[in-house]
């Protein structure tokens, strides 16, 4: 079972701020990309589980710390692991590095509860925790 | 009648990017804050159109020329005109200004086009007409 | 001793996400624009502290526990405290509410650092600490 | 002479915005990644050129054209041309289409102004010149 999913981007100049370094809020935008790549490896896309079961993973609690700073243009690399999976909620690490350097640059997670369209905990489908889960 | 509107926002630490002064992206953001603010001095609720009628404005057209640069806490002014409205066509054009300065920003203009949920161009409902322009 | 500050701000269609509510990221962008005016209600000003200094405050730990959704065009209020001042450290913590319904929105802290153009730690000057605990 | 450069990314679901579509505001963000790509591709680094010079590329003008809506998790492709590039001036066209369908997606150019660190204009070095149109 490999419940790890390595993706790269690059820092975009609108990520950065006038510190000359990425803004703190980008890391968790990289966060919600390294998520996506997590889920695809999986076979499992979360556009169309959003459309079509009427489910989404709402975010309901999000947190950072930083260890370095990244600038325009360096890429980074982020490691998306799913650490928790039951009932309604899901829980997603992240390390971010600097692929140029090898150095550490923050390190996350996010708690998803799944809800439907109205805000309402879902169990999450039998069919969603074992695509994920693969 | 008054076909203008004003509004004032403080950029943000987000907003800036490497150079020290607001992204070029940042000025079609509030752009779109100005708008809001023109409709609701006119006691129209975009968010309420949307809601209600499932019609939406979508962008055909944004231009903006940049004069100065501003930077984290200045304070702009947005000054909105509603320039055209006919049949399927909405032009909102902007100025910007440094409240602090007097300076002018930048300047532009947005064109929309009146569309249902699908994407279908749609007749400006006449109430909605009558709200943008009175 | 007044160790909070308020401040309201209206959410922005550009904050949204396809889920119809505001994007979970933007919380942090919002805790920065609290974060600002607990400043400049001290009558800090951090952009001229950067700018006369060469010191930055780098966040170095951040997080957000999401209570209820907010929508486009929804007021939300943020008050800012100050939980810690010392030494290198300060520490914010924000609570965020809808403004028209008066619902929890979201909580959550930043951890600051504060360092040189380098991105050395440094001593908080004790002008700083003063102002930003008066 | 090769005077055009493809690169392609994936819509962000922090990009879309309420009407389940990437926000209008977002598609300047893609033409700075496709302008950093022409650049790259010619082995010219805009961050370098930033550190080293002191020169900046500011934007005096950019402009959009929409044709059709992309949503989240969608591949974009984005088609950067130099236009013009003479004394002072720099011109970028951009042609955005969606990769997965082929259809043309928004159109747009900016135009960049070289300037010194204190936004004074200023010429364009030969080498910067020779390495862009290469």
């Amino acid at each position: 079972m490999s419940m790890t999913s390595d993706t790269e981007l690059r820092v975009r100049y609108a990520e950065t701020d006038q510190m000359g370094v990425a803004y703190y809020g980008s890391h968790f935008v990289w966060f919600e990309v390294g998520r996506t790549e997590y889920c695809r490896a999986r076979g499992f896309n979360y556009a169309d589980m959003e459309r079509e079961t009427g489910l989404y993973m709402v975010v309901v609690e999000a947190a950072c710390r930083y260890r370095s700073s990244v600038r325009y243009d360096d890429v980074v690399l982020i490691r998306t692991s799913l650490t928790l999976a039951r009932r309604r909620l899901l829980r997603f690490h992240y390390v971010v590095s600097n692929k140029g350097t090898g150095k550490p640059v923050a390190e996350g997670e996010t708690t998803h509860l799944l809800t439907d369209r109205n805000g309402k905990p879902h169990l999450i489908p039998e069919s969603v925790l074992q695509a994920l889960t693969d």
